[in-house]
């Protein structure tokens, strides 16, 4: 009700405070619902920072999709709660191809982090880069990177009790030499802004007098590296935009435009279904977007792009403007903070089913920067032999299965996942004899014969994706569980725990997979929603709006979103180069 | 009706061209008014550039205001037109103030220019900066500005038949030390953004943590160098910005915050009545922006502005963020061109009343860039003599006087505004014997006579302001004129030559001046309008708002902008750092 409050403010000033508006009653009909907001005359400025004293020092790292979902859904008033970011704001990033050729524009996709603690009073934050994290000390280390004009090196320190790393990852250039320099990324809203300058700059280029055809061919060659969801659908805005509003503000140079998605694999969106694969390669085709799959990009330089294939050996591409989006990678502070904590050895920075950084208290990690290492069942196999073995007879019963089945499947999801795959509907029917025959009820099983039954589960492992939606859901959790501490410290609601007794305190993160999105330009768009259920089409883009604006965190980004897809749809998009 | 045809194909695209949609009836209900677009199916497309032979050459440098309004109102088919400006856009200067606060977005008032001449077919436009003017040769040198990865040094020329000079003037720091270094300027949109990230970098650094309060006030204080309309709207802008949305989202820094307004005149807002001057100045104090007058900047360094007054001498003043908006100067390319064309001691560069660069050929200049220098009176006197004097006899009758009256009058607009500012009614009212008395119908005038009637004549004549409104309306009048080149060769229009026989093809430019706004802060404007009447207060705001929104270049910038004051009023202005 913010904004309504909000609205009554600036009304009742504009109106030079009539006293017939002391009280107001706001109607917003918005997209297909409506909302009715009653607004009180007074709006509810925050409170000053309350008394710290006695609270533990919650210090939050980044505002992404795991820093903002953590900061909206945990209570700031049962701890101090710090938030360090380069960016005093949170950005839609689904949205970001979008943003890049102008379908949406960026201020429409980013929200204030103080407007959203807002009401989440007490909240303290600073826009500052942690370049340290000192987990013996407990401090983190910042620097503001805020212009020149500031006295000293704007660095200071933050003590913690509590730190949630949620940094995200930086765009992974495999070392290829030159991208760096030569090509764009797309991960920040600067990026994209970026991107949209440089496509203009480059129609405008090309566009100059005294130019061959040759060279105004060269700055009209688009080239994304990488096949991925962002790629491909940057690929597929910037169709659009060429042809649906560039084609006719250029129409000398329209014949001259060509997009090439570059893909070291076999096929663009291998992470979808086979039938999205192949409708975006023949929808592309159709449209005459290139697609180079089997083609490894070895070197860039400002002329042009050089990459390899078994068939053609290395060529150069001249190129206009090149965008790098081939995956993500490890950031300098997190590869130094692994350092300090023994992890050294790994790529990425290892939680446990908890989101708890191993072999470090106090520490959380989530979001891109981290990835949970999931306990094997293998690794284990004696212990939950152990735990099961009430009577200590040294073999299983059903029974004795049957009342730490819950636990087991709570802390191992992969034995769900399994019995999944193998399309069995009970743990039981893992248990068979050596002649492959169900067990009987009274048979009792011996430790090799319960390690023979699972012996395959661990195959069911999986890496969460590096998503907004990973990163969202754990943001939430690791707030549930920051939120029920002190409860569930008393009374624990995890599974038992198979090394040590009792039982842990908090269920697992588990993630729910709600469908993924590959936005294919002319309003088609593939989706694939769980269960594997495939859409594609017309009707799916539709779906796609309404779901990405309903995600939208916040009103106002929501109505700017639906106003921004409205003036395109009447206006197009705007072709000036600011 | 382009948007309404481009909406209709994004409509029948995205319903997947569903026959029953091959007619649309849109209804656009917008502000006060109303439109009904009836669009047909087939959109327009630009027709390719056509066959230019035989055609003059047209070169148009810069896309301001001048620029744009003669770009929009000339017939592109009567000549071969090509724009050269580093800028592919048309940006509505007058909201930049708005924009530096986020009341309204950048892409808001910005149209590209080519969607401007779109039904002016076959203009031709280059993104580059003209460098030289070469009147001799007839040719300009541009070189274009975008990016590096242009091949070789991106120069070329352009020759001309018609050259006309809009390209606007610079920033003027009168050689102030440190002011390019560390104030931001207001004249460019990106201007208006880079001020925008600053406000708000301003505030996050004060947020800081180990801050001293003093550095904290010192990161808070804003200061805007000249207290002009531009200078008065900022302050005024960032004064709302504060109050209404950032004191919600800073609660600790709100009363920290300190805006001053130096001005080195005895009042701001100079060019306006006093009336509005005097309101000004109270509303300012009551806001609590500080208005320092009688103060001049001598050095600005990236910790303190130095300034001197008679009273205190000179005093240093910390400060987070500078605004320098002290007027205007000459562009270097101006200042060249000036050299080259016999005007190197003059400050601006100056032309006739028909806006012809003076000893050039065919180059007119418009706008920012030039003033338009008001032959005297008193320099022609015995020419008007001669003329009006049809008989010959020395003497004119007030018969020959009536008989050229209009002439002098369109060709020495200064004439009617004496008459005015002595309150007469006409002409004769002027002529008085030596004892003051009116002139008997009977009398004629001698040479000596006729001048001391006219001697104070000159003191009228009047430098136009620097404004959008000045530009405006000369870019549309040198359209006409190019219109009408033709048929005036055949039969001028204008008044009768004084030195040299028959008729000015054109009449002179008339400025016809619309009145003024100046926006203070919390939804009060005050207004000079026609006449001399004054405007202030909250009635006033909103007739700023219709015509500003009515003088837009575009349905698409007009709805965008009307969105962005109802997005503002809703939920205020963003603070995002992007």
């Amino acid at each position: 009700m913010r904004f309504a409050s909000s609205f009554f403010d600036r009304a009742s000033q504009a109106l030079n405070r009539s006293p017939a508006f002391s009280k107001l009653i706001v109607v917003f009909a918005v997209s297909s619902g409506g909302i009715v907001a009653y607004a009180d005359a007074k709006s509810d400025h925050v409170a000053e920072s309350s008394q710290v004293s006695g609270k533990k020092k919650l210090v939050v790292l980044g505002t992404g999709w795991a820093g903002m979902s953590f900061l909206k859904n945990v209570d700031a008033s049962l701890y101090d709660v710090q938030v360090v970011s380069p960016r005093n704001y949170f950005a839609f990033t689904p949205l970001l191809p979008s943003v890049t050729c102008g379908t949406v524009e960026p201020r429409s996709i980013v929200e204030p982090i103080r407007n959203i603690v807002k009401k989440n009073g007490g909240v303290k934050f600073w826009e500052a880069e942690c370049f340290n994290v000192d987990p013996v000390k407990k401090k983190v280390h910042c620097r503001s990177n805020i212009g020149t004009n500031r006295d000293g090196n704007g660095e200071f320190t933050v003590d913690y009790d509590y730190l949630v790393i949620a940094l995200g990852a930086k765009p992974n250039t495999f070392n290829t030499p030159g991208v760096v320099e030569h090509c764009h990324f797309l991960k920040e809203v600067e990026d994209a802004q970026k991107i949209r300058r440089s496509v203009m700059n480059c129609f405008e280029k090309a566009c100059l007098p005294n130019l061959s055809e040759e060279e105004r061919r060269k700055n009209l060659h688009f080239v994304i590296v990488g096949g991925g969801p962002t790629g491909v659908e940057f690929a597929a805005e910037l169709h659009d935009f060429v042809t649906k509003d560039l084609a006719k503000l250029y129409p000398t140079l329209k014949d001259l435009v060509r997009i090439s998605v570059v893909e070291a694999g076999e096929h663009i969106l291998t992470m979808f279904d086979k039938r999205i694969t192949k409708f975006a390669e023949e929808k592309f085709q159709r449209d005459g977007i290139e697609v180079k799959t089997n083609f490894r990009v070895v070197k860039v330089t400002d002329k042009a792009i050089t990459m390899t294939n078994a068939a053609t050996g290395e060529i150069n591409v001249p190129y206009g403007m090149a965008v790098w989006s081939t995956g993500i990678g490890t950031r300098p502070v997190i590869l130094d903070f692994m350092k300090q904590v023994g992890q050294a050895n790994r790529r990425v920075l290892a939680t446990d089913e908890w989101l708890r950084v191993c072999n470090c208290d106090g520490i959380y990690a989530l979001g891109d920067c981290a990835t949970i290492s999931q306990r094997k069942v293998m690794e284990d196999i004696s212990e939950i032999f152990r735990v099961a073995d009430v009577d200590r007879s040294g073999t299983l019963t059903l029974k004795e299965i049957k009342d730490v089945l819950d636990d087991i499947c709570e802390r191992y999801p992969q034995v769900e996942l399994y019995l999944k795959s193998k399309q069995m509907k009970n743990f039981v029917d893992l248990l068979r004899d050596s002649e492959g025959n169900p067990l009987k009820e009274s048979k009792e099983l011996d430790i090799e014969e319960f390690k023979k039954a699972l012996v395959h589960v661990d195959s069911q492992v999986k890496m969460l994706p590096a998503t907004a939606q990973v990163a969202a859901q754990q943001g939430n959790y690791l707030a549930q569980c920051f939120n029920k501490m002190k409860i569930c410290e008393e009374y624990p609601e995890g599974p038992l725990r198979i090394r040590g007794s009792g039982r842990h305190r908090f269920r697992p993160f588990r993630y729910k997979h709600l469908g993924q999105f590959a936005p294919l330009g002319g309003e088609q768009t593939a989706a694939q929603l769980p269960g594997d259920w495939i859409s594609i089409g017309h009707s799916t883009q539709w779906l796609w709006y309404s779901i990405y604006a309903s995600k939208q965190v916040s009103w106002r980004t929501r109505l700017l979103v639906i106003g921004d897809w409205t003036r395109r749809f009447i206006f197009g998009r705007d072709s000036s180069c600011i």
